[in-house]
């Protein structure tokens, strides 16, 4: 039996539970909150999110102990916000990691540090990139939950590992490809939670479906030029990891950044749209990173560009459309 | 003053007139329905599509006489549904085009013949290459009503002309740009419809936004492959007149060939579906035509076959979509 670390109580953590447990993998399901693991043993379901999904306790072990659940499992996947990630893990000795695999469930950036995930796992616990995953593709975690078919893209160095990772996930609904661009990937989910907040602040200033076309359009473009600046190598952008995820998150009801992007362009402070909505939008805090991130590489990014005025310093959100408008074709 | 013909009546057709004469060229006005034609002169809207919007007579002058619209004008815009251009056109003499700009708005191929409209108005009528241009980019009629900023590109081998009649749509509300790849443009624009019916069908079957994001990549590939096949010239496919008008089909609440899709999949027949929306949907004609084209050409193309096999041999569209999701990635 496969031993399984989640790490993170939110919507994708819960979904990816969900997918493994149901394949018999044994899960160490670690959360911050005792009163959510109690609920979890109690009756089998996580109070906060997907709370429909139920799970069989003899392969889901919810507990807070970070240390054991880490210990005692082989593949640790992280599913906490970008945020959160350094506090998660702050118990942990440097050698935690030792031997295993680790898997990043998360689309964003360590804020400040400005780099991705599995760069962080290598500085601060020496995870080798032969033992980094990171999972992609558009895969909306409500839609788990009701068992809608769902495609997952494994990023990574080391094809035979993801091939192994791919297989834990492959069920009736859920079908998983390894694929060697774990950086590109990596990237792109970022860049994706930018472009969506757009798409929301577009809707929200009143923009409709044929503006909205034209910036996803731009949007490749712009994802394309930044890719080929950090990690030049040759990828097919078209494809579900990369276009497919930014789809599902720019155009889908479920998703928090084109909510949050919305609220914005109606009008709210980031303040205010953050209190009203109780969940962080990874977007926020990863246009800052990007944004900082291309003050070297200099390549021409419009959109998060705009993105990053809107949000940390006050330009309206119609200034700043009316000067992307412009450069759109 | 700038003298157009616009060929139908349609809501796109009535889109481009609307554009056109608020820039003050002088618009001849096709249809063929005489009420409508009389309604427009005595109400100055069309009474069937955008009807909210009003028409300037000192620059819009309709008629139902195409051999006088034709005449007088040296730009011959064509917007009808494209199995009836032949029908549309059939009182014109061989060189009733001679010396004028022929512009397609229309997306779909003759049926049965299988030929494009330019490679059509070329056979038939002996407009030149250089005389043709199309019209392609993410714009519903719908929101040009609405005036909502829209993007179209002109697609030429003459780069003059088609700047020319950019500087014709240009307005507060409309940008266009120029490309050098016409063919391209309008093969894309007629499979978008294709793609779009199966994003409809899709969606009639229950599956969510995960799937259509997943076709949507796998569409743009086999696309790709497909203009590859047929018309091999370099051209980024991201462009706002291909990924950018595929978007805004597949995904927009306006799309015609996604409706119809859609009640295909929740069991309509194709009679039934065609009655209650009483209503063209291009792809339905388009999907024969690649199909046939593609005999020859025998790319890998199957979306294409899926759409191809429901419509046309009656087959389940469950049972087709469970093949095609195997082969999805």
């Amino acid at each position: 039996m496969e031993k399984v670390a989640v790490i993170g109580g939110g919507s994708w953590a819960t979904a990816l539970v969900k997918i493994l447990s149901e394949n018999k993998s044994q899960i160490n399901w670690w959360m911050r909150n005792a009163d959510d693991v109690q609920h979890l043993i109690n009756y089998r379901h996580n109070p906060r999110y997907l709370s429909q999904v139920s799970f069989d306790l003899n392969y889901v072990k919810p507990s807070t102990d970070i240390q054991a659940v880490v210990a005692s499992s082989d593949w640790v996947i992280l599913a906490v916000p970008a945020a959160f990630v350094q506090l998660a893990l702050a118990d942990l000795p440097a050698d935690a990691f030792a031997g295993k695999v680790i898997v990043s469930a998360i689309k964003g950036m360590i804020p400040r540090e400005n780099i991705l995930i599995t760069e962080y796992m290598e500085r601060a616990y020496a995870v080798p990139n032969s033992h980094q995953l990171v999972i992609a593709g558009p895969c909306h975690a409500e839609e788990v939950a009701l068992e809608k078919q769902s495609y997952l893209t494994i990023g990574s160095h080391d094809m035979t590992t993801a091939e192994r990772f791919c297989a834990l996930l492959r069920n009736r609904y859920v079908k998983a490809n390894p694929l060697d661009d774990l950086d590109g990937i990596e990237y792109c989910a970022v860049m994706k939670n930018v472009i969506a907040l757009a798409c929301g602040i577009a809707r929200g200033l009143n923009f409709g479906d044929n503006f909205q076309a034209v910036l996803v359009s731009n949007a490749m473009f712009e994802i394309e030029r930044f890719l080929d600046s950090i990690m030049p190598i040759h990828r097919d952008l078209s494809g579900s990891a990369y276009l497919g995820d930014l789809l599902v998150t720019a155009y889908s009801q479920f998703s928090r950044n084109r909510t949050f992007g919305n609220m914005i362009g109606r009008g709210y402070t980031v303040k205010s749209a953050q209190v009203e909505m109780n969940m962080v939008a990874e977007g926020y805090y990863a246009v800052q990173s990007i944004y900082e991130l291309n003050k070297k590489l200099q390549v021409a990014m419009p959109i998060t560009d705009a993105v990053y005025h809107i949000l940390y310093e006050r330009i309206a959100p119609a200034v700043e459309f009316e000067i992307l408008k412009d450069k759109f074709r």
